[in-house]
């Protein structure tokens, strides 16, 4: 039998055990838990994601590899929308145990691919037998409690600023499933949008900017708020508006969109990955107008003030053609888990 | 329909967060992660787990609640072996759609009866759609960096203490699979053994005793290892040996064994219950004689010194009866995971 061909109930749990514990840090391995240290001062920021074969991913559309990336950057999304720095990660695997080895080792590359980037660790699992393939994340990271970017601290006024395009990520998806999409793309456009989707990135490299730009010396909590984009732009902003008794005034032309776009989508469609396509893992923050501009000046690469927050309970959407009638923002269209 | 039949595609998977966030503090939900407070000088202690239905437990045995209430004790009995309180956990679950919402309240409702012994709050989690239901749960919290118990700094010359009776769990599960068996038990010993099983008591409590006892104002790492009795007793003393370099002399006749075992079991079938039975979820301590003793003491209940680690790197479990030849521990005869 060779290596390629290994399945999960050849080598048993603790072979298993074995080679994965090559993607921890040797000091932390061999306890009952594993204990990391913390700095004074700081909050413990904790986040949990399950991700299942045939509903969260599918060997259709992403690699192992991919698979492992884009289920650590999920949680480290979660992390950076909190204004947290990662620790550590847990890793629960539930697995078939006709699971090729080599597809668990795969995922376990492309989980430390994407950490790796931020110097963060596995620190710890568990690995169990399962019919159906599930992994199950918990990132932690810390934050100064003055830090802390909540989703219902926006305030009327605060510009409303997204860290980058939004919609590459869906439409990439749609390129996987059904390649007969995209005629009219290059092969470079459709590479980088398949990216996105596949290699999605976290954006703890925003909150350095973001404090030198909102004074850390502040004793008090720093005004910023918001959330990822995970569930679309839609759902982030009406979710902050939700959450912190506000409207929102929003431009579409304003949105930053994959440049590929242009000569495929139409405006309408474009929008619609753009606002309800998800998984996009940018940051959609409210401050002030000044930082917020410095802070879009600082990122470049698509970041963009989209808007402001208003007084009353709704998110509308228009743009600079005063004959459009505004929209309502609703909540993601994304799929609902458990309706059949 | 009513409620008891309502299903978890009745509601979706707002509806059912709507429900599971009254389990958790009321300030710690709605946002992208949950927000901790730690305090100062200590470090950070993170385990995790997943359950999954069918392998780790069934509806033929364990009401959802006791599913709940084990969950939750397993890995807080993680945090116990490694000396940290406990801050809070995570919950991960995967559902079929069909699963009876009141399933999934019952399995909170045990989680947080066992939680609330320690004032430990359910943090956050994730619901997502499976085909098999499947339990991760991440547990975190805190140690002073001295009173960390690791499990590979036992030393000869110290005495092995178990908190508590080992094999009550395991014969409680052989009660609850085979009802035909241990007909000489009365009512309340066979209750009492199947309670075991059913709601295992992590052993937090042991610490205060222990930092009591060691004079924890020592600047020096505390003279204590160990581990959980999680994977058997056997296991527990195997793998302190293994990760401490050392030997142990085990005393069979010092193991404190249930007392309903007496009109039931031969001694050599006690003695397999008890070593190798396992989810009794005792502490298993390594430490000086002195301190040893004041622990046993204070702790009662079953608990006793078994034992001596000594050089070499064999655990060997003899008896006062000098005839009968002494015995290896070997790891858990535990069923093996992915060994078909």
């Amino acid at each position: 039998m060779n290596n390629e061909s290994l399945q999960v109930q050849d080598i048993g749990e603790q072979g298993l055990l074995k080679i994965l514990q090559c993607f921890c840090p040797a000091e932390i391995i061999g306890d009952d838990a594993a204990v990391l240290s913390t700095e004074p001062d700081q909050s413990l920021v904790v986040t949990t994601d399950v991700l299942v074969d045939g509903v969260h991913f599918s060997d259709r559309t992403t690699s192992p590899k991919d698979v492992g990336w884009r289920s650590a950057a999920a949680n480290l999304s979660d992390l950076a929308a909190m204004g947290a720095s990662g620790l550590g990660i847990t890793v629960g695997l539930g697995l078939p145990g006709n699971v090729a080895v080599n597809w668990v080792e795969q995922l376990y590359q492309g989980m430390t691919e994407c950490l790796q980037q931020y110097n963060i660790p596995i620190v710890g699992g568990d690995v169990v037998r399962s019919p159906v393939i599930t992994i199950s994340i918990t990132a932690f990271g810390q934050a100064h409690p003055n830090r802390i970017i909540y989703r219902n601290k926006a305030r009327v006024g605060d510009a409303i600023v997204v860290t980058g395009v939004h919609g590459a990520s869906a439409a990439g998806l749609e390129l996987l499933v059904h390649s007969q999409l995209g005629g009219s793309l290059s092969d470079s456009a459709r590479l980088a949008l398949i990216k996105a989707h596949q290699r999605p990135q976290p954006r703890l490299d925003v909150l350095p900017l973001l404090w030198q730009i909102l004074d850390p010396s502040s004793p008090l909590p720093l005004p910023v708020s918001g959330m990822d984009s995970s569930d679309g732009l839609a759902d982030a902003i009406v979710q902050i508006c939700r959450a912190s008794c506000v409207g929102a005034v929003i431009n579409s032309t304003k949105i930053p969109l994959p440049t590929a776009f242009q000569n495929w989508l139409t405006k309408e469609q474009a929008l619609e990955y753009a606002l309800y396509g998800g998984e996009d893992f940018e940051l959609v923050l409210c401050l002030p107008k000044e930082p917020a501009s410095l802070l879009v000046e600082q990122l470049g690469k698509g970041a963009a003030i989209i808007g402001t927050i208003v007084e009353g309970s709704t998110a509308l959407l228009g743009d600079d053609n005063q004959k459009t009638p505004d929209q309502v923002l609703t909540l993601s269209r994304g799929f609902r888990h458990f309706e059949s």
